[in-house]
């Protein structure tokens, strides 16, 4: 049984506590949130916990809050040599004070407060000092995912901005894609399954041998008919750009 | 029963050969394909033709070749006022020989020849010049089809562009992330499931809902270390323009 605690109350927090609830093989020992109230439907109050000094030492404390309050926040851990972890994508695993044993829990998914996830499908990337702590976080990413992945700083960096690519730029693609809709009276509804179809395919074809459209087949007179039809500057900007970038990657294979 | 045939055998044409071929409401009659070898796996060898003088009148014929080539197959279709649709996103109705009853028929959906799709779930975007060719086409289109829309030629090219960014240019994003996976010695398997939950969220968001990230919060610290480390000029330049649009997408509510 592994006995940990978590710093924090916003969404990976939420998750996190949610999906340690129901594992069989740690045992949520403290949660901290300045605001009780936020996290108290999710674990019972005397688990709760608003000032950090009485934090008290368990097997792995996950600091789960903004990345740009996590190096003040684990200055702040009362207790000293101990393993303590945070869940940032783009946070180097050193930022964390030396006091404490070092480690990154970065569960790689995006998460809504209003939406549930499954966290048996969302890969978790870890990192440690060394082989011990290192084996105690596998078993704890174990507990509540089917992908543990062992992940450097470097390279979790690179995930991140691989992630911010293919989920909120993409989310960006939807929002251009549901305002033409609704500038020329069209539902939005009407372009859902191309996205699912679209998110499906590279499950068993990859980006490149799932590529279609005017760029993948340099059709010049469609692409100068869409920027034509755009009017909004961005769009236009960023339709060019992409389809630019499309026909220069097929030049390269 | 509507009897209907198809002229092409590229992606589309194949896929709507399979739906109508599981239909019961409809009759396929003749297929055309310049190489009949294409298309002889999904239909018998009597109903393909290669010549298009050998084409009969039939309630509806669909022309399913690329956009560039559709003027010049409507024009060799030997028989007069019949209704002939043709399958394009961006193509209008009026760009069909006018010796023929004109309409379109456009399912709007990525259709690879390697991978299976439910037609019950592709939108099916149709037009006609008059209520009972439209009539015609519904019951067409329902037969294959759940989703069935009126959509005029202005809309269709609306939607089109729409496709575009949320089909064609998603899935290049996917490629960049797959190519940071790539330089990194990281799987691309990382990243799907957060593909996958950033295309159902949608479903039960709004994209203005849905995003998250970076750009969202205005956190330039961690965008401008993204931009730091990315060194291929495209992604650089795609980074900076999709995080400015969002940035200004956010200033406009």
């Amino acid at each position: 049984m592994i006995r940990l605690s978590i710093i924090g109350s916003g969404n990976v927090a939420q998750h996190l506590i949610q999906a340690f609830s129901k594992s069989t093989e740690t045992e949520l020992v403290q949660v901290f949130s300045r605001q009780p109230e936020v996290v108290s439907h999710l674990i019972t109050s005397d688990k709760i916990i608003s000032d950090l000094n009485h934090l008290i030492a368990v097997d792995v404390t996950i600091i789960a809050v903004s990345d740009d309050a996590i190096v003040a926040v684990a200055n702040q851990i009362p207790f000293e040599n101990q393993l303590v972890v945070h869940t940032s994508g783009s946070v180097p695993m050193n930022a964390l004070h030396t006091k404490n044993r070092k480690g990154v829990f970065y569960p790689l998914q995006t998460f809504s407060k209003t939406k549930e996830v499954d966290f048996k499908l969302i890969p978790i990337c870890i990192e440690a000092e060394n082989e011990s702590d290192l084996e105690q976080l596998i078993t704890l990413a174990k507990s509540i995912s089917n992908s543990v992945n062992n992940v450097n700083s470097e390279q979790r960096k690179a995930l991140h901005i691989a992630a911010v690519f293919v989920s909120n730029f993409t989310n960006h693609l939807y929002q251009i894609g549901s305002d033409i809709c609704k500038e020329n009276n069209l539902s939005f509804d009407i372009l859902k399954p191309l996205i699912q179809e679209t998110a499906n395919k590279i499950l068993t074809l990859s980006p490149q041998e799932a590529q279609t459209g005017p760029a993948k087949r340099q059709d010049t007179q469609t692409i100068n008919a869409h920027l034509h039809f755009l009017t909004d500057g961005h769009q236009k900007e960023i339709y060019k750009m992409l389809t630019k970038s499309i026909i220069d990657n097929g030049k390269k294979l």
